[in-house]
């Protein structure tokens, strides 16, 4: 890790590596796992979904989740990731996901990811 | 390399991952570098700079260079990012830079960026 840390300096940005390997919480600050990779617009230059590894979390075996950039936010007093709306395991659990071995056909099933994150 | 490439699927989508790494071409084609991270916009959620290593171009070291993303395009045919605007040896080596070794003072220093890259 180097210091373009969110609370060293007074600016907006940070670094993608740096947000590689950030945990991710549920709102109510127990651990989900931490974000593998983020997925980027081509287009328009977004940080459109986070993917995030599960691992050993419900005991379901390392399997990626795509969530929306939109269903989380930065806090910065736990320095992690946390979800904006808390998620029983259950519905954790049953959030689109692919084993970490896999590639993620994001171009047919981002919809699938898109209904099921937002709304909650 | 996984296989979330930019041929394989009809997205719009690219990993953090993938984009770390990838080569930045001048408009003309020739390799100036790669991109070692990106910067990302906390309140936005965009993409807001590169910062590419120029390492051993110019014959000046290790040299990070803050970029605007919207100063480059990927382009499929290379499976490489390149500028939009041809940029001389000399007005690369004169733009705002950092040793690899140091942390880049993105709250001070990010006007320079801007006023370097924006007007090419």
């Amino acid at each position: 890790m180097y210091a373009d840390s969110v609370k060293d300096k007074p600016h907006r940005l940070v670094a993608s590596d740096r947000v590689e390997g950030s945990r991710l919480l549920n709102a109510d600050g127990k651990k989900i796992g931490h974000i593998k990779r983020l997925m980027i617009d081509k287009l328009s230059g977004n940080v459109a979904y986070a993917v995030v590894c599960f691992g050993g979390f419900l005991g379901i075996g390392e399997e990626y989740f795509p969530l929306p950039w939109s269903s989380m936010r930065y806090n910065p007093s736990v320095e992690a990731y946390e979800l904006m709306t808390l998620m029983s395991d259950e519905e954790l659990a049953k959030a689109p996901s692919y084993a970490a071995n896999k590639d993620f056909d994001w171009g047919n099933r981002i919809r699938e990811v898109d209904a099921y994150w937002i709304g909650f």
